[in-house]
């Protein structure tokens, strides 16, 4: 079901052997084929997207593509602009809302001949509610995660070689566990999020992808084009980063451990043995005394992140309070955050410096730390997009991190996430592709 | 001319004396008189004014104002989205625009009980383009300033008691020293700019007010309520600040003092020798050696900022490109703009870095650096809303500025400008009340 790497692609377009058009038609037969079991899209622009691949086409034609990802196809989750498209935000709303201009990573793709074929759902307001629910691709009785629900769906799914997503607590690795693709969450700030609904202190554009090199393809194509968030340096490195291996691993359990089922825990063991027969080394909590102490201070940070967040949602759920679309689970948590002063704010910003001191210095010492992508296999039910528990850490840290569909649960796809050091993206990256290429090989 | 201090009123509507919504009808009755004459208005919203003022007139009858603006009158940059009225951007490309919601600032300030009174005429994307000129409410034959050209001429024109503007370059304070108000800038963050055009790395909410008391009065009822950008810690100090006297005042020059000629230098001069009567110190590049290497470090100020600001405006003009609304000179320079890599921003940015480490080491010397609010008076001709070469150094910094309508040119107003440490606003703001009141007492 997974959709080729676009970048082994392209070098058969340079030489005439397929096209974009000749692969977008592929991407929109499987879509005719699974979308109306899975519901991922709010919109689909399919003759905006066949004529923006037949331009590509022509430019791979003259060998003049634009980037590597000319004539891509991509999807937009629903919370960031798009000119040619409405811009919803999953939630009644906003339906149907017309922004008059694309985000600056929808400009910044289209400027590198990117394909955008259409929106994909998201919760309310990115955040728990799936009121458009989207089912899971490799089983439609489950959910496919949240909030990037649509583009993880849309990816996992087979439809697109990726998606834009964001990521606040785990709106990107946890779908793109549950629905079978990568996820990559860079470094905060590091690709532009102007003109995404998505205001958060956390808040972060995500890339669901089929492999390492697209997601990294993209990533850097927005980030060559409009940079990171106004102020930040923005993702470092454009060149493709390769496939290097880890030397140094920490094993890192997370508050998630606990809440894992034995077969889950399992699978993760199973990984560390598997990477550890690859050559690279492990650490973890029992074998490392600072580590512990870090497992021991992340352990309460989903309260911590949900804190931060609630002072930081009282805008906008303040100015939609009046409207009977608003979820009742929304109302709840906007009145519990109306409880909440400046100085709790104050406090849990503190306490989050905090905790990114401590990891800057403990992650000196190793390469990555690898974990799960979420608590096992994605729920089944649509009404609820499971547990963030192992993406929160690096929302709250605000390094980079990815999920990789290596493991399995129950069946069904599960996540393995490697979370790196702030401002080295292009390193974890390496380390990913390095896993990638070799992980199913021994 | 001058419209009340708003605190002031608020007194005798305690006692019944009078009323928000008699005083709203004195404030629109002033519109009806000058607004014809100087277009500061994109959008009254009347009815809806007299309302939330009727609201109010209750709510201080019975002693439960919801904040000491209950009731206060205020216009909204046009840039800044109110659910109630369409947001244009001083743009024909969004004239009409509903977004469907209010910003953070809008929504505080309605939490607090304040009048939306209408939308204040910006330029074009609080650039430098006047495509619907404001006329100087002092000579209608003058500019009003840019980009918060509405908001400084409905304060400087006695119509409203106060406005929300933003300033990245001279937005604020440049208006208000040409339209005789008070022009705030906080701290860079200090307060929410969420729902917002304005996305630059520099961009901050500023306020227009006819009083120092006001200007605090409304930006703390927009801190308390939704704080400041997301993950910075916000204003600080909601009590208000009274009037304190600064003791040791640096005079800088910055690169205007070589464009104002003989008379404006001349005012200043003789606003430091009042000052010194009431009993500040001052130093100047003459008398201070590391104020004098500040001098030479600013002096460069304008170029580092619009080289800044040029990378981050690629979006969303680039994304407006296509549109026939985008005026030329804007045109102009986005093709700039292209010209710039992704490490000329990154050098631009350093360069801004070690610029605000020298101040926040050179203002630990001094309670506040003051400086003039504008070259002179306001430009005669609508074409060009003045140079913001005075406002350019606290909005590079990121530190707090005032301008206080004291000084003169030309028989129009001209502000004196104080800048203050970052994060320290309250302080700052203490020293223009105290100022507010002795100034005209020598």
């Amino acid at each position: 079901m997974r959709v080729p790497s676009y970048a082994s692609l392209a070098r058969r377009f340079a030489s005439g052997e397929t096209s974009p058009s000749q692969e977008l038609r592929r991407r929109l037969a499987r879509l005719d084929e699974i979308e109306p079991k899975i519901n991922a899209f709010v919109h689909v622009a399919r003759e905006a997207a066949l004529a923006q691949a037949a331009a590509a086409t022509e430019r791979w034609r003259q060998q003049r593509p634009l980037s590597p990802i000319d004539g891509m196809a991509i999807g937009i989750k629903d919370i960031i602009e798009t000119e040619d498209m409405p811009t919803g935000q999953g939630s009644p709303i906003w339906a149907g809302f017309e922004t008059r201009r694309d985000s600056a990573s929808v400009q910044a793709l289209r400027e590198a001949g990117a394909v955008i074929v259409g929106k994909t759902v998201s919760t309310e307001f990115a955040f728990t509610e799936p009121l458009m629910p989207v089912h899971n691709p490799h089983d439609f009785e489950r959910t496919a995660g949240g909030s990037s629900s649509g583009s993880a769906a849309a990816v996992g799914g087979g439809i697109l070689p990726a998606a834009l997503g964001t990521q606040v607590v785990g709106s990107t690795l946890r779908p793109a566990s549950f629905c079978g693709c990568l996820g990559f969450k860079p470094t905060f700030g590091a690709l532009n999020r102007s003109g995404s609904y998505d205001h958060l202190s956390q808040s972060c554009l995500g890339i669901l992808a089929a492999t390492p090199d697209d997601a990294w393809n993209v990533a850097t194509a927005i980030a060559e084009r409009v940079g990171g968030d106004p102020g930040l340096p923005g993702l470092k490195a454009s060149t493709p980063p390769g496939a290097k291996a880890p030397r140094r691993l920490a094993l890192l359990e997370t508050a998630g451990w606990q809440m894992a089922n034995e077969a889950v825990r399992g699978a993760l063991i199973a990984a560390r043995k598997r990477l550890e027969a690859l050559g690279c080394e492990f650490a973890n909590r029992r074998s490392d005394p600072q580590l512990d102490a870090f497992e021991f201070v992340i352990a309460d940070a989903v309260p911590l992140t949900f804190r931060i967040l609630d002072w930081e949602l009282r805008w906008p759920l303040g100015s939609y309070e009046k409207h009977a679309g608003l979820s009742d689970a929304l109302r709840k948590r906007l009145a519990g955050a109306r409880k909440l002063t400046l100085d709790d704010y104050h406090a849990a910003l503190e306490r989050r410096r905090e905790i990114r001191e401590r990891y800057a210095a403990l992650s000196a010492r190793y390469d990555g730390f690898v974990t799960l992508g979420a608590t096992g296999a994605a729920p089944i039910g649509l009404r609820w997009t499971g547990d963030p528990v192992f993406n929160v850490p690096a929302s709250l840290l605000g390094t980079p991190a990815v999920s990789l569909p290596l493991l399995a649960d129950e069946a069904m796809p599960l996540g393995l996430q490697i979370i790196g050091r702030a401002d080295e993206d292009a390193r974890l990256m390496a380390m990913a592709e390095w896993v990638w290429q070799n992980y199913g090989a021994t």
